[in-house]
């Protein structure tokens, strides 16, 4: 058996009050930490935050669920949100499931058995339930990168609409008229918001153009679907995507592709298919400052801000786990403010898109 | 208040003990097994895993740390073994330490306070200690990656030096003499044992030719030290050695890499200074299929099999705690026996290699 904290009030001659407070983070005389800290190193004191969590009610942990921790993008993020709740006294448990609803699911009522304070959850299906039974609970839920449909929730997201829409119109001014995309799964917010900033890009364009031109007045295009290819938001699926694009467009001559995963296939391909970039396809890629500096030539991307995105989100639930703490101590309180933070995208300026008007 | 173990008992007309070992895990009946689900969903019962833990002495969660969670080695070799893991029914904890010995100590402590039942490490700094506690206190550990010296632990490994010395004896056989290696970090273990490997190509060839030309005998090459460069194991870093290799070096024709990151900043540097791959250098990186594939030339490459450690490592981990539970429940008994787990590194033939024999 360890010792106590009687033992530790033994060793420093403090009361137990003090004690307590100290190891629940409350203030404590610079004096009187000095000594608990020399009792516990001397005693191998350890405090069990199993038992504390049933006193307390709180664990002092949030729950991470991500479609896939094998993604630098997911990966850049909880890195940033887990030193940020870390440095406020919470461990995180992470769960990745594979892009899977039902593994989803399960990892919610997982995260739900270990009492969980809170969630920071990056969704992969649409399924509301999934975390209403955590709201339900007064545990409060921050979604990232990614908007339930009907889901009034805490959620920190970036303009993927307005980010597609400004790489497809740098093409277009640089004379390109043919342009592919490769989209993500029709089921994912963000793939379907970079798909539309690319139809919204598509669609001006052919306005001011038909504005110009008055015997094409009124006469608006449609977006081509050809020069659409779905790359399933994964490796092997962009470079899929791509050859696809390649053969049904001869006259294609420049691609955007809207996430890094289909960025890397998609380079594969082209790798493979022997094109020369940007001579003979101009290329817009998404995410990853590094890959985009390591392959010849440098890619043009568009950047997400990562390590804001985590920050944000992390003080979105830091912020509800604090309000609650001062109005009540029960776990059954509703949540019922929400709250939505806008980030920005970037563009990364390289040498894979050619000049050609 | 939520459903009870009682309510369930009282709405399925099942037995207590039938109910509590559904709960543990334990064998039921198919149609119980069905009854009781359905009771569950019904009553909204949740399992509370903390006050059970408490009763078992058993959190049923992994404390998993590791140096950089933003690391697509790591975190291929996580999403392994957590599927292994969660496939038991464990949870698992994760910590990324930042390199940081510091914080790697104060993540042991911090997983020792949530009482996890085991703890799989890929060990930043060489201090036995942060692993001593747990294992004093009957928790398993197994270290992955990079082994502790002096320290009588489980490990799981691949052959790091095996597979330094085959990539640059392959240097050779294709003509290359003038061979720079960037290598990692001093103080951690891989890095050390991937330089050896090298070392010992170099040498196993000038004993070779020494024993050629009889003038030369008995005089065997030192490694040249300004073929090596330090890249830290980081972007920036492989970046860095590239150029001083490249300025210190103007004869040298091939460059061996040691990790992924520093073969991403190599590759950058290479791109900055308009060096030809593999007219004017051959390259052999390490790690990841996918970046070797995407960039031109592709990369010729040490692979590491990622999701083989992970499982081993879980596995490993399993077995003891396995072992712990059909012995005592005592978490207080010593782990007596250790295992090292040794794994095969692959070699991809890529393009990035010019015979110049």
């Amino acid at each position: 058996m360890g010792a106590t904290m009687k033992d530790i009030a033994r060793e420093t001659g403090l009361g137990l009050a003090t004690i307590s407070s100290y190891l629940n983070g409350g203030n404590v005389r610079e004096k009187n930490r000095i000594k608990i800290e020399e009792a516990i190193e001397k005693l191998h004191f350890e405090v069990n935050e199993v038992a504390r969590g049933l006193k307390t009610n709180r664990t002092k942990t949030i729950g991470i669920i991500l479609p896939e921790l094998n993604n630098i993008f997911f990966s850049e993020i909880i890195t940033a949100a887990e030193d940020l709740l870390r440095s406020h006294g919470y461990a995180t448990m992470i769960c990745d499931c594979r892009s899977d609803v039902k593994r989803e699911e399960e990892a919610a009522e997982f995260l739900l058995h270990r009492r969980v304070d809170g969630l920071i959850m990056m969704p992969t299906g649409a399924e509301k339930k999934v975390f209403d039974r955590f709201r339900k609970s007064g545990r409060p839920v921050v979604l990232i990168d990614r908007r339930m449909e009907n889901g009034d929730c805490d959620c920190v997201l970036v303009d993927n609409e307005g980010a597609a829409q400004n790489a497809v119109k740098r093409l277009m001014k640089k004379g390109h008229k043919k342009i592919g995309m490769i989209t993500g799964p029709d089921n994912v917010y963000t793939a379907r918001e970079r798909q539309r900033g690319y139809e919204l890009a598509i669609q001006e364009s052919s306005k001011a153009r038909s504005a110009q031109q008055s015997d094409l007045k009124g006469k608006t295009d449609r977006t081509d679907t050809k020069l659409l290819a779905d790359g399933n938001y994964t490796i092997a699926g962009g470079a899929k995507a791509m050859r696809k694009l390649y053969e049904d467009n001869p006259d294609m001559t420049a691609v955007f592709i809207s996430n890094y995963e289909m960025t890397v296939g998609a380079m594969m391909e082209i790798n493979d298919l022997g094109i020369k970039v940007p001579e003979e396809l101009s290329v817009i890629g998404f995410d990853n400052m590094d890959f985009a500096r390591a392959v010849v030539p440098r890619l043009t991307i568009v950047t997400q801000p990562t390590e804001e995105i985590g920050q944000a989100a992390a003080n979105l639930l830091l912020s509800h786990l604090e309000d609650k703490d001062e109005t009540s101590d029960k776990t059954s309180d509703k949540i019922e403010t929400t709250e939505t933070i806008w980030l920005k995208t970037g563009f990364v300026e390289g040498e894979s898109v050619a000049d050609i008007s």
